[in-house]
């Protein structure tokens, strides 16, 4: 079996803001640690989940860099790096590679729209050379609801064939499990990790290597339970009981907006209110929200 | 009748770049200035057409400051200063009148998708209440092909209720004229701009104030034509004529992508080939299609 990195559970951490909307770095950094004290094998920050494009580029590099000096080993993180222009990807890049991480998550350049392959591989080129790093190792990010500009097939194809050693990985936020197993098909030694919890047990099955996902922010314990059994028929039961729980509580927190329900319900756990607030254009859950998400993660028994 | 602005015709200008991808402030300047000697009353510079989204906001500040210190005047100006991060946004926007400009155009966040008309007024108003400056004037930016997150009317309504003196405009590029007559009748006071060059007339005559187009960088005498002409009927035939004229060149544009096909045109205009590269994901046309490009323009006597 071919040595793929990213493997593992990577929790697409929230970020926390201060009152001021400010970035709150020391409130991320307590988050990180508990997450990895829950088993996972690191943290992709600065995701869709943690509201990465709603941050300047000078504040995406404070956190960054606030995370690991407050001691997250920088080989744990997985931070997102890609941005609307080619620039901002550049000086991101450069920029977490000098802190010694272990790999970068690049969204492809989402403002335009209809892109052709030919300007997607253009600038991921771009991005690469640039950057023009032996260490850099590009995951892709394939989120098409959101981005609304994918990752295609012939991109990974040529982006596969130039950069080997480099466009290591894909998320693929898609949601759809049939285009995940394609590309593990397809593409050995791409490292595909599912971009929905419910999905990194049956991609595993198929040759996936794991997940970047955002109700690892409330359920990272479960993925890790999975990640670590799912090959021993002896933990069969174990497995599927934490497979039933992150279904379950991935169910309960899609009755809200998801980003506005994992920051109440991580304001509900540390006691801290201030984790319920996104920055605009996301908005808080109301008081109403907050109460009916309270009573559903305690009739659960997440909190 | 009411003191409206924006009026009159705004050219969307395209930003040329290096060999290299940097901005070319020098080009750009001496295109300002043809812009202005055709006729256009400002230039809407760094929007969609200018590629503003594929520039950081450092080179976005650059490029407003080398326009500004080359003696195009500010109050001329209406530059794009709507990001993704509402930081970002603050930045330009401040940058931008501490440089005198008139007015900003302003993207909605258009990351995140499907938010809600909570959200977008949270994000105009933080942007308008950390500007903090009386001299601040936001025209909305409603490009749904592009963007993908709409202006929605009772965003509109919200906003002119809270900032009449602050929110004067908005850009209609969502190609839809109904909408914009719309606009034009919900909102007395509202400064409505066609996003589209054919519409600027027709728009005209339900009260609108005039346009910020891409085709302008093409054929801009004819749309200061029809906006020096309309209400002449002495003039009527010679608008006539300007308006068949632009519908005539922006039909022959569209046969590529719009961007590159305006970039190649500019490259043939004024001699210099550097004018036809984008920044990717964009990308130049090809030889032929240039060529092709080239014997439309001059068979329609453009160049």
């Amino acid at each position: 079996m071919m040595d793929l990195y990213p493997t593992g559970v990577f929790c697409a951490a929230l970020t926390p803001v201060t009152a001021n909307l400010a970035p709150d770095v020391p409130a991320l950094v307590q988050h990180c640690r508990w997450l990895l004290a829950q088993g996972c094998d690191g943290i992709a920050l600065l995701g869709t989940t943690g509201e990465a494009s709603s941050f300047s580029v000078d504040e995406r590099k404070a956190i960054l860099e606030g995370v690991v000096e407050q001691g997250i080993p920088a080989d744990q993180l997985l931070p997102g790096t890609g941005c609307a222009a080619l620039s901002d990807t550049v000086t991101l890049t450069k920029h977490a590679i000098r802190l010694g991480v272990a790999g970068v998550v690049v969204l492809p350049p989402f403002y335009y729209k209809e892109v052709t392959v030919d300007g997607l591989t253009a600038s991921y080129e771009a991005v690469i050379e640039r950057v023009g790093d032996a260490r850099l190792k590009v995951v892709l990010y394939h989120i098409p609801p959101v981005a609304q500009v994918p990752i295609p097939v012939p991109l990974i194809d040529r982006l596969r064939d130039r950069y080997p050693d480099t466009v290591v990985g894909i998320k693929d936020s898609g949601g759809d499990f049939a285009h995940m197993v394609e590309l593990v098909r397809r593409f050995p030694g791409l490292a595909v990790l599912a971009g929905a919890d419910p999905l990194m047990l049956p991609l595993l099955r198929e040759g996936g290597s794991g997940c970047i996902t955002a109700t690892s922010n409330l359920a990272a314990r479960e993925l890790a339970t999975i990640y670590a059994g799912w090959r021993d028929p002896a933990r069969a039961a174990e497995v599927e009981a934490a497979q039933a729980r992150i279904s379950e509580v991935r169910a309960l927190v899609s009755h809200w907006p998801q980003i506005a329900a994992l920051k109440g319900a991580t304001a509900l756990r540390t006691g801290r209110p201030g984790w319920a607030l996104p920055r605009p254009p996301l908005m808080a859950l109301t008081e109403t929200e907050r109460a009916e998400l309270q009573f559903a993660l305690e009739a659960s028994a997440v909190l």
